[in-house]
């Protein structure tokens, strides 16, 4: 937490501010950004800027931001991108002025001149000591009763509430907040980030961090300027605060780019995605897959207490139908549905049609009014297994909607630490019920499946807060051994580094590797293999040679002197025969066997953007046809290494299928972390793919059988 | 199409309805009844029923239906459960009476006694000929003018539509009308089908073949009464009708039941929710996976036309997040976005700003108007390779949504063939827009999420209709072969086929086995391997030991007569002692050791609701961890193989990764078709397992390397 929030707190709760490109004229956005600083009640001090106006919106307009003769906290600046330099260097000669938020476009997003544009402001800025938000960004908003201010073009003043929203997006920002008025939904703060120019996501986590105000943070993501920074701060807000703020994050951009020379499977499979994928998952950040969930979670964690552990949902509804949706949905998501104890559903029949369903979905049937959903309510909610209820309702003569809006709000005051939800499948006439529900921050969905989805996405935020903690661990290893082989790899002008080059890499690190000898005559090809122990392998050694198998360069499963004769020969003659005129096959490797394992793939491929991208999965030829694949960001912590296997099917296959003894799981767990340590150790490695990995039974290890390493 | 659509006319288009249970008290539901009739403008006679009332709003009401001296078509039974079959047999007596609607509850879904009496009323039923819809719904509306029916108790009559609506729950039923009337859709007819004690969803999908007011028909489904008619009819609906007319449906109650014991991987793998994805691949109905999606694709469906073939979608936005954010979702399911043309793009570039993406989503910038808006989309909307189009819009200074909708209609009319979507991501003040755009069917999406979804809806409806027509062969086999086996097996009291046996009936029916001959002595064994061919292998035949591997009766790989002889007496050691004292052992089948293809499993598993459930995926150890598979219900046609093949990740690896010559698809297709026909034509089969079919290169076939076949 090594940003200074206290910088942006000045920014977004300023004392005075000059809005430069102030106008009269009502369709301009200098226009609209004046009326919402001022009828969004801003407290502090507003001076109006520029040079053909006297007057603007009754204020007294300056010519130039110098000539205002008191101080400046904030320059919000929408003037022509051409002029934004000059303006900038203004408010910093000005002096004071400690932000500026740059709502002009016109930068970066319009190609190389705009980028010589935005270079430009950020140098200003850096020279005089300004923040900047934007550019091309519609500003920002603090709903602080102390500061109550909207520097933005959005449409008025937002409702107060817990909810902090970022947006990389105006348009989105502004669509978001229309939505979130149908839906009554409060905000702390409110970011457009534009070009982040200077200010990104990380000085707002970082922010938000200490906020009070923002129990849960929404973003809407394009792209993250430092994904181990984010990991940082977001994992420290959504998990290790004393009070945890969860986040939801839609991120967009996905489209993969096509990748080039790849020399590793690791390399092909490793796109931005992923690394994105893993970003999220190591930060805790809760992912989802549209706009609207973003509203339907955040209504759940801005209004209702994360459900507890050791317990699950009940589901009181009036109609089988929804209960069903709600049953199948659950079982989708791994939601466990409550079983009611046994004192619960003999105390509900006693109160419940003969006709109800007792068991969890329970369906208090057509006929219910709002006093027989408040008295099973009251049964159900006593009982200890249940943490969390979805109240769902289907229009019904006897049900009057309002009234349940009412039983509701009563039933959540008296079992405030459980978690409550409504589902009200109605339309019309049932405003006023909605608006009850709203103020006493009771969530309601239309639909059962939305309010489902929204209990799954607070368990599985509550299980990221209670998971156990883990360092990153330091194995004992032999780093100058790596050192040296990289040395004679670059001096020989080459970045691909042999196997057994790799095999040494990998066994300074503590990997098992097999035991392997180089040869360059049949005779002591025969004589090795004898001392290794039969069966063995041979490959072909010689640096112009990469693809091994494809030129008849390796023979497997050789069981005595005869065989191993002839495919020395074999292999030999090949190799000659591919390498053409080259002549500088160096010999043929002579390894142990090794076989009865488990094929596993685990990689490294150093992302542009975020460094090194750490890849576990099934082997052979099934690493392409599934993708059952996952990634991590380096270092990983022992927990991380644990999820990036169990967030695989192959992991099933690791537990053991069909009666087969479980493998060597806590092996690969250890792999992958000496992997983390050996790429954070040398940022030449660009990357590295073990394939496979061959794992044995639980407790007998795993060794590497092939590698291949990229350095720069 | 054999059931008589006219008894269901005569049913929802009724001259006179008698109204049973018809009641003056205002919160009864035969109140509700009576109300939404006479309300709903029900064009034909109606007669009151009940004996403790004189007039009921109004009418004359007879103590009993049989005093009604008038023709009586329709019955609508609202009494008590347990005096239902004396009013319906009431009803009978009567006579005339061609139908009733049972809206009283309290039949099979409240248990055996509720069965007892649903029985009954069935049978009362089929004595006088009456049709029935229910027990246990809310009744059906008809709003055809000439009819204009709401014989149920939802909250009033709905717009006349082009949609039908058939659910099976009464409650969301209601809750569907309720969300529909927000979104201003129409309804041709809407049927709550409840217990489904005689009308069920076949009967109506008869019906809706011929009605020309529905266009779109929307099914909430719980379970299915016969899924060989639902395919028949579905698919004669959703494909062969000149104006063909898509199915939508939500299926819920996916909960699997716990499989007892199930001798082969097919029967492990084969659960109801398997049955019913293939019945609803096989009949082209378009399955969505929640309620909200239903009304997202009706409308789609209802006021659109389907985007033409061989071009694709365009997005017109004014900013460039929803853009992407439709980009991202398209990617996602494969939704091509269009290539515009040179001209088009020329044509853009002329009217649109220099900062404005003129790459497909074409983002006009967020101070476009709705000029730009209608210039953009008139040439876009002319380029050829443009069949469908989103029009998104964020709420912005310059934009007046009311005339975006008005431009939207405007190019609507003129671009009449192709498929137009609006996405306002508005809420507040668009009221009117909204309104305007519903009258001129136009779908409306809050998120662009989901106006992408409803392209790709249409699309994925579209190959549908455009797939290729192929028949069930007939392929010649030899039955008798296949008789005698099982009378064999059935005569030595057995259920379980073995392996030989399992063979002979194979290749009846066409499939490739290894050569294999059952040998008793190790002289012979030696000399049978010999005329085979090595490499063999070796298998115990005893009908003692199902599980050959696990007791040591398999050898793998058998190269010359040393190893045969060797591997003959453990098999054989082997056996004696897992045998025990029973000393009933056959021998030991000589085999050709078939290899060096892919491991795939078929099979079938008879359901005990839908019949013979075809199966296909990746064998071996990857079935379990994997659950690559697909199903189809028999008898399949040549395209249905096909998909099973396509719809799985193995179908990649059949067609050849990393430089791998592809395998002999073909073969499979023929293979999934003649297990079809095997299964058709011995109904006692219960399961079938071939695992593995080891398929070969393409033009190489396949062969059965194992196979289990259980009997009843």
């Amino acid at each position: 937490m090594n940003i200074d929030s206290m910088s942006i707190d000045s920014m977004i709760s300023p004392a005075s501010i000059a809005v430069l490109g102030a106008s009269n004229r009502k369709s301009s956005v200098g226009y609209a950004v004046m009326t919402n600083i001022i009828s969004g009640g801003y407290a502090g001090k507003l001076y109006p800027v520029n040079p053909s106006s006297d007057t603007i919106q009754g204020l007294k307009c300056y010519k130039n931001i110098v000539d205002i003769e008191y101080a400046v906290d904030l320059a919000i600046i929408i003037t022509p991108s051409n002029v934004v330099p000059q303006v900038l260097e203004e408010c910093g000669k000005k002096g004071g002025v400690k932000a500026a938020v740059i709502i002009s476009a016109g930068f970066k997003e319009i190609g190389e001149q705009g980028k010589i544009l935005e270079d430009k402001i950020k140098r200003v800025a850096k020279r005089y000591g300004m923040r900047l938000i934007g550019p091309n960004c519609i500003g920002f908003i603090n709903t602080d009763p102390k500061v109550s201010l909207n520097a933005s073009f959005t449409k008025g003043m937002p409702k107060s509430g817990d909810i902090a929203l970022v947006s990389q997006s105006g348009a989105i920002c502004v669509a978001m907040l229309e939505y979130a008025k149908m839906r009554n939904m409060g905000f702390s703060k409110v970011f457009s980030l534009g070009n982040k120019a200077d200010l990104n996501e990380n000085d707002l986590l970082a922010m938000f961090a200490n906020d009070d105000s923002t129990k849960v943070v929404l973003m809407y993501i394009e792209d993250l300027v430092d994904g181990r920074k984010f990991i940082e701060f977001a994992s420290h807000i959504t998990g290790e605060l004393e009070k945890k703020k969860p986040i939801l994050a839609l991120k967009v951009g996905e489209s993969t780019i096509g990748s080039k020379s790849i020399a590793s499977h690791t390399g092909a499979l490793a796109g931005s995605q992923e690394a994105y994928k893993a970003i999220f998952a190591q930060s805790g950040v809760l992912r989802v897959e549209t706009l609207e969930e973003l509203f339907d979670y955040a209504i759940a964690f801005a209004y209702q207490p994360i459900p507890k552990d050791g317990g699950a949902t009940a589901v009181v509804s009036n109609a089988g139908g929804p209960a069903t949706i709600i049953a199948d949905e659950s079982s989708k998501y791994n939601l466990k549905l409550t079983k009611l104890s046994e004192k619960t559903v003999s105390e509900l029949s006693e109160i419940l049609p003969k006709t109800a369903s007792l068991i969890n979905p329970i369906d208090i049937i057509g006929d219910a009014d709002h006093t027989r959903y408040e008295n099973t309510l009251r049964i159900v909610l006593k009982d200890p297994n249940v943490n969390s209820c979805i109240i769902v309702s289907t229009p019904q003569m006897m049900l009057n909607m309002e009234s349940l809006a009412d039983v509701t709000i009563k039933i959540n005051n008296e079992f405030k630490e459980k978690t409550i939800l409504s589902c009200m499948m109605a339309v019309a006439g049932i405003e006023n019920a909605l608006a009850r529900l709203d103020e006493n921050k009771i969530p309601q969905y239309s639909f059962p499946e939305s309010a489902t989805r929204a209990i799954v996405t607070m368990q599985s935020y509550r299980s990221w807060v209670a998971r156990p903690r883990t360092d990153v661990k330091a194995f004992e290893v032999t780093r100058d051994d790596v050192r040296r082989v990289f040395e004679k790899v670059r001096s020989q002008g080459r970045n691909y580094v042999h196997e057994a080059e790799a095999m040494e890499v990998l066994k300074s690190y503590g990997f098992h590797i097999p035991k392997s000898q180089l040869t360059t005559t049949e005779d002591e090809c025969a004589k090795l293999s004898e001392e290794i122990g039969y069966p063995v392998v041979l490959k072909v050694s010689s640096p112009n040679i990469v693809h091994k198998t494809d030129v008849g360069g390796v023979e497997l499963n050789l069981k005595n002197t005869l065989e191993v004769r002839e495919a020395f020969r074999r292999i030999i003659e090949n190799a000659r025969r591919s390498e053409g005129d080259a002549k500088i096959l160096v010999g043929v490797n002579v390894q142990e066997f090794v076989a009865n394992g488990k094929e596993m793939i685990i990689g490294m491929k150093r992302d542009p953007q975020f460094g090194p991208l750490l890849m576990f999965g099934l082997g052979g030829i099934y690493v392409q046809v599934f993708r059952d694949i996952s990634f991590r960001l380096a270092p990983i912590k022992e927990l991380g290494a644990r999820h990036m296997i169990e967030s695989t099917r192959a992991s099933k296959l690791l537990l053991g299928v069909r009666g087969e003894k479980p493998s060597d799981i806590e092996s690969i767990v250890e792999s992958l972390q000496r992997m983390s340590q050996l790429v954070m150790d040398f940022s030449e490695i660009q990357e590295i793919d073990i394939n496979p990995l061959l794992v044995f039974e639980q407790g007998k290890g795993s060794k590497v059988v092939d590698a291949r390493i990229v350095i720069s």
